[in-house]
């Protein structure tokens, strides 16, 4: 479902990750093609797999406790319900102390079908409030984000 | 469920869309809370509702062939499962010749939960393409807009 | 958006719980009609507003540790996205050590959209096991039976 | 996504459909596994895969009009998020004039965390009233129920 497109030799080429997922009918709302709304649902998805589900991981979680706090989402072209899957390729920009921006596309190898970005916010959820990341947490997402 | 705050009266006062509802359990997810993705539905149906279900629109729909383009959307609280109603309250921005913009607040008396906008064009779904508003969905929408 | 329909002085009529709720556009797939998944999104509604959030309940659970086992549905008519309310009226059925069943009804004044049971199971979540209901988890699920 | 396992040399081999799939973030709810519902969509995506969308069928559809008329399900063990796929293999059963029934499981090479069962019933939804099914899609279905 999901892999990785890291490119650690290659300086200055963005690395990112990639998910690849499957429209579901319940997708599909009223008008015949993907609901608004399931996009976010898709870069969730994508996002779950990036830090938590991915084999590679092995379970183990290389970034706990983030929050979503913002979201910008442009649609680009309507998603039909079709047997060939879609990707999403999401690459980390912006990396602070307690914060780092995502930026997605939904896409194929033909199109682009919507493209988004997030902040992400540290969360300790136990003590309700915002954490700062530790060096191994910013040392993942530094493998996904554009070489300096 | 719905009702509109319209003070044509009042100059200068800016009008706005009241869309009342309940959190289901389903719209809570894993953490405890409502997942971010759902507030886009909380949106949708403040929409519907504003364009066309509202029981004072009488079956009638002031505005149709519209799809999203954008939407940006910032989380303020978390929002949980509770018997008390929410409210979205939506206001109009922007009315240009073939889209307009949408400014919401998902909220209580006491608490914002998120802010967000949406950006609408006009569509021809027969003719698949853009489409200019006629003076009659622009009546609509200035109604709902703050006065100029 | 709910209300208990108790009448504890009329013997042998069935007490029942109302929940009522509006259908959300996303509820609706392509075909235009609120979706066969979403039904069972209405009873989960229901039993969680004659559970838990009810106003009336002032917040106590007076069950708490159930799982679901079983459903059963059948599907009478069509529902479309209407401003008007539908209601799920639930009655408890087969009252039993360590289970018991739901009726239910999804209505409104002229039409039965959906007919189901369920067999919900005490659970113990923290021990991962069935468990047996106390006997104030008795008396609330009595309260909602057809009297013996 | 999906593949047919038929077996027409082996008489009295009850053959299948399986559909694989992936479980989302989304499909959890606030108790930590998929939520009852989800368990529909999973068998309602394991039908549209089966009928239409399988690259097999080559976008020509085996079956038209036919809509759910009822839903048996016994949830048999949690189902988590992973990474790993699950399965919904589904068999036809009691093909009638105007209706058949379905049985699915979903499962994995360990467990079955569902069995289920649908009657289908063949709809012409532009005359709104129940149809026969005709020979060809008498066929199709054939070959996923029990040879007699």
């Amino acid at each position: 479902m999901t892999q990785s497109a890291l490119d650690p030799g290659h300086v200055g080429v963005p690395r990112k990750h990639v998910h690849e997922f499957h429209v579901r009918f319940g997708d599909i709302d009223s008008l015949g093609h993907v609901n608004n709304c399931r996009y976010l649902t898709y870069l969730e998805d994508a996002r779950v797999a990036m830090f938590f589900t991915d084999p590679e991981r092995e379970r183990r979680h290389p970034l706990h406790g983030v929050v979503v706090a913002r979201h910008e989402i442009d649609y680009r072209r309507p998603l039909l319900l079709r047997p060939e899957p879609v990707r999403v390729e999401t690459r980390v920009t912006q990396i602070r102390a307690a914060s780092f921006g995502l930026a997605y596309e939904v896409c194929d190898d033909e199109h682009v079908y919507a493209r988004a970005t997030s902040v992400m916010v540290g969360y300790d959820l136990a003590k309700g409030r915002t954490r700062r990341f530790d060096e191994r947490e910013r040392a993942f997402l530094e493998a996904y984000a554009p070489a300096g």
